[in-house]
């Protein structure tokens, strides 16, 4: 029922508090971190514009360049001076502090088994709410939970997902073999996808995950048009192709042969 | 004469053409480094101000924060997929193939005595063209000489000399006890001082020289006058202190009992 879901979901409610600030501390120290790295960058592209602006003016006939003694005596200055100085600066260590930081607090980080249990610790919520994957996703059950739940607490905000967010509650649930709730998650992932430099999910990971619990649930039309749509970004996906070839004939006559996709974990 | 200053300047002429184009390579290096830095920060940056927006909303309450459950998620998930990821980019190293290029060539780099060498035959240079050490260091000795040495190679540009340019020609000179050329580009180093984030250089450090080269050629009046200056940018000088006491009383009478600035080489 609703107290133990709440329970279970709740249950490291202090050691949770703990990590927020925790993670407080870490996000100072990563600013001060990039505040460094980016004073060392800036640098080094000081020392850069430099030393290619003159290497460029040498380089247009470098014996005439040499003849003149001030050019002769800044080339060795730049190998004698400028040149080892820049070394040193690429080698200075930035990250060692907030390294050293985050490896002193990782034995208090959650494990695996904490992330698998607060997502379907949210896949479950979904149902007992009765909650659509759009709204969680756009940050809006925030008031349902509440008002159902502890109203004494009032309105909470929560951010909303991302397509890699909605990605990693859908394969929660694929690794349940709960192929309905794998299937909604992945179809607001790609609604919500864009590309982003800091991610490695691509559409047709998506696709191929949604095509197959579509049509675990039954669902051929979906897992057709999911398939169709990955070959149309992959066309070289070889399991894509022959599950092409089965959902093509699945829509007439009914059969059960498409392999799953390889979860890495 | 001019044959031997000449002979001097240019004896390694094929090995200063190989440097440039060793340079061209060194500068082409360091751009794809600075590229693949420039990356890796973004990506940085990117986490950072995903994960620093969430983590301010957890601390304004952050029990009420955790009780929603896909805040709860999201927080479990940070710690178990973004600070890992996170950590694994700040230690990537993107310096490795430059600092190879850059060691696999360092011993086709001028030593320090080729160094002084060139800074030497430079300012002698000055002396027999006769040239001003301003006109040096805006870059238009070029014109005389080519007219004077090389007429067939015809103009050469050289680039402006910095203020740490000509700080490095004056002390270069102070080593070998010349002190004329050493107040020229003293002054002018002064005259071309700018605050430069890739330099240690400070304007009490040139005044320093200036003020005790401009002493040993009994220039008492710009001593003292250097080294007011010196005083007023740090007042704490100890040694500028004493000599100020010996300038002033020196401008009235005549004594010899100034110490010179330390040289670190």
């Amino acid at each position: 029922g609703q107290a133990s879901v709440d329970a279970e979901v709740f249950t490291a409610l202090c050691d949770m508090e703990y990590l927020v600030h925790m993670e407080k501390d870490l996000v100072e120290s990563l600013d001060q971190y990039i505040q460094q790295e980016e004073d060392k960058l800036n640098k080094i592209k000081t020392f850069q514009s430099r030393i290619k602006e003159v290497s460029q003016m040498a380089m247009e006939e470098p014996s005439t360049h040499l003849h003149h003694p001030v050019n002769a005596y800044l080339l060795v200055k730049r190998y004698t001076r400028d040149w080892p100085l820049l070394e040193a600066l690429v080698q200075e260590d930035t990250a060692e502090d907030f390294l050293y930081n985050l490896t002193k607090v990782k034995e208090s980080f959650p494990s695996d088994e904490d992330y698998m249990g607060a997502g379907k610790a949210l896949v479950r919520l979904q149902d007992t709410y009765d909650l659509s994957t759009q709204n969680i996703a756009k940050g809006m059950m925030g008031r349902e939970i509440a008002a159902a739940n502890r109203p004494e607490l009032g309105y909470t905000k929560s951010p909303e997902l991302s397509s890699e967010d909605c990605f990693e509650l859908g394969r929660l649930a694929y690794i349940d073999q709960d192929y309905y709730h794998c299937a909604l998650w992945m179809e607001e992932s790609m609604a919500r996808f864009q590309p982003d430099p800091t991610s490695d999910l691509t559409k047709d990971t998506i696709l191929d995950y949604l095509a197959y619990a579509s049509y675990q649930q039954n669902n051929i039309e979906r897992a057709y048009q999911a398939t169709k749509e990955l070959l149309r970004i992959n066309p070289e996906h070889t399991r894509a192709i022959n599950n092409m070839k089965f959902f093509e004939k699945e829509m007439e006559k009914s059969q059960n042969l498409v392999a799953p996709p390889k979860d890495e974990d």
